[in-house]
């Protein structure tokens, strides 16, 4: 191995002209930055401990770990050497090697399962050193990010004594990726992947995007859209999807593809895709062993079916259970998985859209094979600001189930906003099921600890595309991140979170960590109030979901407009989803269903989820009268966006330019939309409350029918 | 003005995974890198003449040049400071402080025009001094970019004498970029206008594409597809075109847009586009007024009409030049151009395509307005490997012609190539029409020497998008670098222009400069022989133009299909467009239709252009059979491809590692489909030809069928 370096000196320069920032931190190094360390004598206790650093092998997993080794330890203390293990200070092993050395340092490597690792400084002879121990080459790569997240955030090594391993098997990436490159949803730019070129043409993205991955403990990723191009089974795709499964393997990463269910017939020839068909399973199980032969440890299927269009058991009268466990059976030969989505509803069911899910997997509990997933979203519609959890959670005691979190910003903003998703994933997970009694929180459904299942997965819709900061703008990228640790342990804070990605990412400086934090801890629920206050709910554009339209009535399905979802009347506004009206509050286990059932006892957050009032029911936290509370969350929202700008305003000089700049300009569209929401919402409810605008508050500038008249056909994102 | 400068470390290593290689120069710099200058003789000499600098003025391109010698002088020769002029060793001035500068010195700074300069080293009381003198501040910024361009490829400033000024007046980039992002023929990533986020979010990337261009005095924009969507007029983008104008003021680049001849039926509300109408021409000028309000700059209108289902004056009945005089007499009164394109063809005309444009504009001579300049495709089709020129070069003297040229890949591999065009562009521009006896080049046509027009131009279609290195592959960006270099002047030499280009982006080095001036300067005539060779043209496949297709031969016009270009039948190949065919060769003058209208007295490069030949037909050059000529074309340009690789290959340690690999990587592609092209041309056309591919030559691998199933509905760039 050969290291050359490169002094490379940058220049920043500030002008009157605006157009003058030449170069600077552009984001595209995420949290793996690793800046020098300025403070002379923590950077030299540093290098003492783990400048020299030893392997215990030279696998390409182990090559991986010195390869990053090298950089991040040259990167923050100027120095690192591989050297044979007595004069190491920081030992990385994995397997044997690591049994014995734990075993004389009396550390159970157990302790560490498959994936996790043991990070412990220790006395070995007559010198402290460092120890990396996993069981496996993986769990070493993921305990050197470990260690060194510990000098990214400045912490001592001294006395480290830590142990980790996943509580959740599957942690996975999908990409809502096109082949054509369009993602849908996406907001950061056109797919990384860029199938024209591939196999041969391979980006040094793809390799930063597995180191990434790897330091948060990500494990899989599924290439492309679960709205799944049948090509993507054809040789011409699986060679390329080949050849990214080989950059990836030695980061711990495993390949998945989303395949359309009735790829039999659209790219196999045959005349049917039923999957109780011989000649159907004969194909699946062919196309399998033929992407095995080349890809060994191809991880699975990802399959959106008979939803929104796409075909599925369906369409040959089976159930999803049948369908899922012919693809199963496939897999199961060679440990692949089948990672089958419950987002499903359709028109011809007279059954209310956030039931729809429920009703249809409830009754299928048991029925699925042992490598089948049923991947459910978070809320029981779909990825919405805020939602309450899915009833589906907690209801399938024999079928594991795998969290579907969105991670890109469909319908929180797009990239331009300022919102940080740990507190919605923290409130999801920390939710109560009551599914076995007080503490069956939907963080134990979905590790599987609730019900003892043998496997258990969690699955984020990415954010990333080729931007040069990947994900839109930098306080994005902490969605990313937020996503894999909470993969790895849904039981962290969101808070504890934000404050290492914030170290990693833009300072170490303690105020800016507790000013950025506070900023971030607080962003979604004030952006939740700037669109869907009170539990509100797709109100958004109709197709791209960009911006405010609660007057969308014209679609061509009921649920998908807006006027479906809010029923504002001149009674009041609100889905009555208690058991005065469609009862969708059955489908939760007491005690919580009777608390949703009445107004009282609802959660103001989800109020009008769950709720139809009149515009005078009073708010209990307030006093106030609906129509009031709806306006005061409305303009609330809107100041909170415009503070949250000035608190990042007060940051400039602490932070790199370039990276202050970028979130800088997306705050000035945070702000802008913020208040363009505000203005088009109370404009459009009080036609049916026919109630004013409390005294004191600035009027909208632009006439409801402006508003209306806005149109967007080129918005990003559009499936 | 204030600098922070940044020490940036960053690390290569190699090691045996493939995927290791974890930083290095990724092209985004293109030819403006500034790197150290080694020698520390030269840098030390340099440092003494130029490294203080005195500017003449404080407007925005003044800061701009300031911040781009800060940026160039510290990056090359770790110093630069701007001081008084009495102090100052590099003197910048434009205007009356040039002029008096220029007076003393007894310098003709007449000679620099509206948009030149002088770089003059003098003696300037007991110092030397070197003076950057311009009559307008964007002269004193091209002026500047010189300057820079002999540091940057070592060149002595001692006894500079340097008097350039443009040859053509418009020098502008096309973008057939769409509002949704998508580039229509690009191959480099999507747009790089990121129009949902404009106006308020302002990427870096829009500053360094305005610095890239006026480096090599390329002065306008066009920025959206000629294929134009009509949305483009309206307020809301409006705005976003303002913005980026700003930014792209101070470096001397104007905006243009594509617009929609319909647009005042599609976005105005009228019920005609009809130029004759009072409305419709009331309707563009209060459009244009209000651009010109905000954008007092506005360069003018791009149109694409009647042409491959595009809406135009014909549709009303009326002349190209009645609808391009009604938007010019809108621009006029502010200075405004339009730029009116002449690649039109009709179905319905019953003449053969290559022949339509000339039969369509030569009429109209004299008829345009003189704000009009008709912008004509190099060659009579469209963009192939090799065309002759187009006759319309030569034919119109009383109306201006605009150059449009293909910088982007669209027929010649995509991105995934190894081509410099800088031989294609000047072998167009050398070429000679005769149109006023000997020596009439296409040169003297466009920059409209040849019959005194006033105004001139040239159009460069871009390959640029948001690939980190902007055109696909680091070899591809000196095709924009020869575009804007030959677009200042036509004449130059497209080896001095590679020898700079190699200089600037890869290496200082006499040898790998050699090396790799060759490898381009014969790049572009191998490409040919590997696809079209001996005047083929238009046989790629259908739609978005990637790989073999000759068998096309159902697409809903004939002259879309391959089988119309090539006429391969049992008897020949190739287009008969002599006198005893469709006669295309009498739109040239003499002596070059006499000279096209015989196989015998044409070159061989167009000779199946030209004319349809028996198999035994014997080539002059070689004494081979046309079959055996064009197996062996073909063969000897993949032979060819695969040669240019090792030459690559050589370079390997003399190269960036980054930069070096990812030539390799397209090099790869290159040599895969060159043969492929090889191995699917010879089988198709030796079904007509009925003749063996001659001995000692490798066989193909695959059958034509084979060839002939590969289908690619995602290829990039599709319009």
């Amino acid at each position: 191995m050969k290291y050359i370096f490169l002094i490379g000196l940058l220049l920043i320069t500030y002008g009157a002209a605006g157009a003058s920032i030449i170069d600077g931190e552009d984001g595209y190094r995420l949290w793996l930055k690793y800046d020098p360390i300025n403070d002379d004598d923590l950077r030299a206790t540093y290098a003492k401990q783990v400048s020299s650093f030893y392997l215990s092998g030279d696998s390409d997993t182990m090559k991986v770990i010195g390869e990053e080794l090298a950089f991040a330890l040259n990167g923050m203390l100027s120095q690192a050497k591989q050297v044979n293990a007595s004069q190491a200070g920081l030992i990385v092993a994995a397997g044997d090697k690591a049994n014995a050395l734990a075993a004389r340092h009396k550390l159970d490597l157990k302790a560490a399962g498959d994936e996790g690792y043991l990070v412990y400084q220790v006395q070995h002879g007559n010198a402290e050193k460092v120890m990396v121990l996993a069981n496996t080459e993986v769990g070493a790569l993921y305990g050197t990010y470990r260690l060194l997240r510990q000098l990214q955030t400045r912490q001592p090594l001294a006395d480290m004594a830590i142990v980790s391993q996943p509580d959740i098997q599957l942690r996975v990436l999908n990409h809502w990726d096109n082949l054509d490159r369009h993602v849908e949803r996406g907001y950061a730019g056109e797919s990384i992947w860029d199938w024209h070129k591939l196999p041969d043409y391979r980006y040094q993205r793809y390799v930063d995007y597995a180191r990434a991955n790897a330091s948060i403990g990500i494990n899989g990723t599924v290439l492309n859209n679960v709205n799944a191009d049948p090509l993507i089974l054809t040789d011409h795709y699986l060679e390329k999807v080949k050849a990214l499964a080989d950059m990836f393997r030695p980061y711990g990463i495993k390949v998945y593809l989303s395949v359309k269910f009735s790829s039999p017939q659209l790219v196999g020839g045959l005349d049917t895709s039923d999957p109780l068909d011989e000649d159907v399973q004969q194909w699946w199980q062919a196309k399998v062993d033929d992407i095995y032969e080349h890809i060994p440890d191809f991880g699975g299927f990802l399959v959106k079916a008979n939803s929104e269009g796409q075909p599925g058991p369906g369409d040959f009268g089976r159930t999803h259970a049948e369908g899922a466990n012919m693809l199963a059976s496939a897999l199961a030969p060679h440990g692949g998985t089948v990672m089958w989505r419950a987002f499903v509803y359709a028109n011809e069911k007279n059954e209310e859209r956030s039931k729809q899910a429920y009703s249809e997997f409830k009754p299928l509990d048991g029925k699925f094979d042992d490598n089948v997933l049923v991947q459910v979203k978070n809320g029981p519609i779909d990825f919405q600001p805020r939602e309450p959890f899915s009833p589906l959670f907690g209801a399938t005691p024999e079928t594991p189930l795998m969290m579907e979190f969105q991670i890109t910003m469909e319908y929180l903003g797009f990239s331009t906003h300022f919102v940080y998703l740990g507190p919605m994933y923290e409130e999801v997970l920390s939710a109560d099921t009551y599914a076995r009694g007080e503490g069956s929180t939907v963080a134990k459904v979905i590790d599987g600890s609730l019900f003892d299942n043998n496997t258990s997965g969690m699955a984020g819709v990415a954010n990333i595309g080729t931007d040069r900061n990947w994900t839109g703008h930098i306080i994005l990228q902490s969605n990313w991140y937020v996503f894999g640790r909470m993969a790895w342990n849904p039981q962290i804070s969101a808070e504890q979170v934000a404050d290492e990605w914030v170290r990693m990412t833009l300072s170490n400086d303690n105020e800016v960590v507790a000013t950025v934090t506070e900023m971030m801890m607080k962003s979604h629920e004030i952006t939740v109030n700037t669109m869907t206050p009170l539990g509100l709910h797709h109100i958004m554009g109709a197709g791209h979901h960009y911006g405010p339209a609660p007057w969308v009535d014209s679609l061509g399905r009921a649920d998908w407009n807006s006027v479906y979802y809010h029923r504002a009347d001149d009674e009041g506004i609100g889905f009555d989803r208690s058991p005065s009206g469609v009862n969708a509050v059955e489908q939760y286990f007491s005690p919580l269903k009777e608390q949703l059932a009445d107004p009282a006892t609802t959660p103001e957050k989800y109020l009008l989820w769950f709720h139809h009032l009149p515009w005078d029911y009073q708010i209990k936290s307030s006093g106030r009268t609906l129509w009031d509370e709806l306006v005061h969350r409305y303009y609330k929202g809107a100041n909170d966006v415009k503070a949250l700008e000035q608190q990042w305003d007060s940051l400039k000089g602490e932070i790199d330019p370039l990276q202050f700049h970028q979130v800088q300009m997306a705050m000035d569209i945070h702000v802008k939309e913020a208040l363009w929401w505000r203005n088009a919402c109370v404009l459009y409810f009080q036609q049916f409350s026919d109630m004013p605008i409390p005294d004191g508050l600035p009027k909208p500038e632009k006439s409801l029918k402006q508003y209306q008249k806005m149109s967007f056909p080129h918005a990003p994102g559009q499936g």
